[in-house]
């Protein structure tokens, strides 16, 4: 590639800054990096600084890729600005959950679903945090087992929140949780609705049988907060199609790309050794005659956001790059 | 009931501490509390002072109840001094793991199997902590709707390990949990079997099928710590035999015995509000044609092992009132 793009973060909480980093980390081709907000101000973030400019449609006007890391509280504001971006040139991926179920716009964990990138219309929806984790070692048992039903319990932190979660863990900040957080696990997580289960809950299975391509596939999601400042862990139980075994699925798992697997049924992965790392990292793999049972672990701010973001635009540019040279 | 009843305590940590408070609370007909222990010593014991006797044979002379709380690292004792009160004359309700799945020793949950409590021989078990509060509520449904499976996640508090696990948290204590507890969730309590589960998942899975009565019932457990001081909690998916409607088991659930629950099926119990309660709470129930899901917490030192105990001591109790009386 000749140049770098120019690419613009949107949001600078949280996951804004994981983006920056990530973008970084992973050595994405950049010739300019902006980074906008609801207000201009100067900001240190991922160890550079940045003069954020607002987040109006002018501020898009060259800008290749847009990723918006989907702060809450602006819903509609995003969605206008979003297609604002697409309008001036720029291809979003958007960490909101506004375009996640829209079937014009692809839903992507690359690892899995990469060919939806296929034909996209300037906007590329990335999942919420905790179904990106659980969809990225159930993928490769989709494929070899096929899948009945999934049974899945999360463990989440407060960081899922951006700052105010963190803010209600650490210094008992109200009005963030409908219950104190610190010493404390809350069962719900968004607003539970006529069906019983939570937003997050809904996400969980509309986003995963988007990606995964099975409109019909059952997903019972618990979804849990728990005292933990960073990485979401879950507890999935999943009934396949076929027989398996155990050492097809410590097989098919230590080869999943995305998959941080030790090889060993027993690995207890945790989130604070997962926090800060890009992988999805799994454990406590158990195999009955038509069921698999697994714990997985992964930095809900990297895989759960920004680092996913960063794999979709790389997509994106890759094939770019080859439509170029073709 | 003329006369109250010599009682002994073994233990003196923070299970022996519930039971002492338990019986008191629960206004057990007591002729003589005795609080035994592995070292003589005076202590403070839920507003009461105590002169600890050494657990030794001759200290169970003239006991009618014993009550174990069954303190960890002491195994081969706690048997040996447990068959050493029986042939003195008392009744043992232990909360260690030893007895518990011995086909001679009733396992037993008041609310869910007293009847078993018939004919026993001495000495009756109480059920691990995860398992009594899953089965409280899981009782009337298995009645009602027949079981297929339960898929059960739980979220589990140090004060479950005694002591050492609260200093894990509060202080960092190493060497009690596998990995740090603060800020973390650890997916492993006990050791990891061949079978893939752990100790804990095993007993989930066992206990339950002796206490319902169903010795087939599949069970999948995945246990894991979390950063809570005292109240277990635990997402619970189950597959009925027999068609489900909402109504039938919110109304089940609101009327069985030992069961808290706001009516609502949205209401979301915590480990705080739990903690120093003696109910197993209720709340996220969800229904599917034949599915069923809740969550439920209660306190792991009180229905968890201490009110279960008492419990169990006042079915005995009755039951020798009854005979007595016949």
């Amino acid at each position: 590639m000749s140049r770098g793009y120019t690419v613009a973060v949107v949001g600078a909480g949280l996951v804004g800054e994981r983006l920056v980093a990530e973008l970084r980390r992973r050595d994405f081709p950049i010739e300019e990096l902006r980074v906008l907000a609801r207000t201009a101000r100067r900001v240190e973030m991922a160890g550079e600084t940045f003069d954020v400019g607002v987040a109006e449609p002018e501020a898009f006007e060259g800008v290749d890729y847009a990723l918006f890391a989907g702060t809450e509280g602006e819903k509609g504001a995003a969605v206008q600005l979003a297609r604002e971006a697409v309008a001036r040139g720029a291809v979003v991926v958007d960490n909101g959950s506004d375009f996640r179920l829209d079937p014009e716009v692809p839903l992507v964990v690359p690892e899995v679903n990469a060919h939806d990138l296929e034909g996209h219309g300037g906007i590329i929806a990335n999942p919420n945090c905790s179904t990106t984790q659980m969809v990225v070692p159930l993928a490769p048992l989709a494929r070899e087992f096929g899948l009945k039903r999934v049974v899945v319990s999360t463990y989440q932190a407060v960081s899922g929140s951006g700052r105010s979660g963190v803010e209600a863990l650490e210094e008992g900040r109200e009005g963030v949780y409908p219950k104190p957080i610190a010493g404390n696990a809350i069962p719900q997580i968004g607003d539970i609705g006529e069906d019983g289960y939570s937003t997050e809950e809904r996400k969980m299975k509309a986003e995963s049988r988007k990606i995964l391509g099975l409109p019909d596939l059952v997903v019972h999601p618990t979804t849990v907060r728990i005292p933990v400042h960073t990485g979401h862990a879950e507890s999935v139980y999943v009934e396949t199609e076929r027989d398996v075994t155990l050492d097809e699925v410590l097989g098919l798992l230590g080869s999943a790309p995305g998959v941080t697997f030790s090889g060993a049924a027993d690995a207890i992965p945790t989130p604070l050794e997962a926090a800060g790392d890009p992988g999805t990292h799994v454990g406590r793999v158990r195999v009955g005659e038509r069921t698999v049972e697994y714990w997985c672990v992964a930095d809900n701010l990297l895989k759960g956001a920004a680092t996913n973001a960063v794999q979709i635009a790389e997509a994106l540019a890759g094939a770019r790059a080859a439509k170029a040279r073709a």
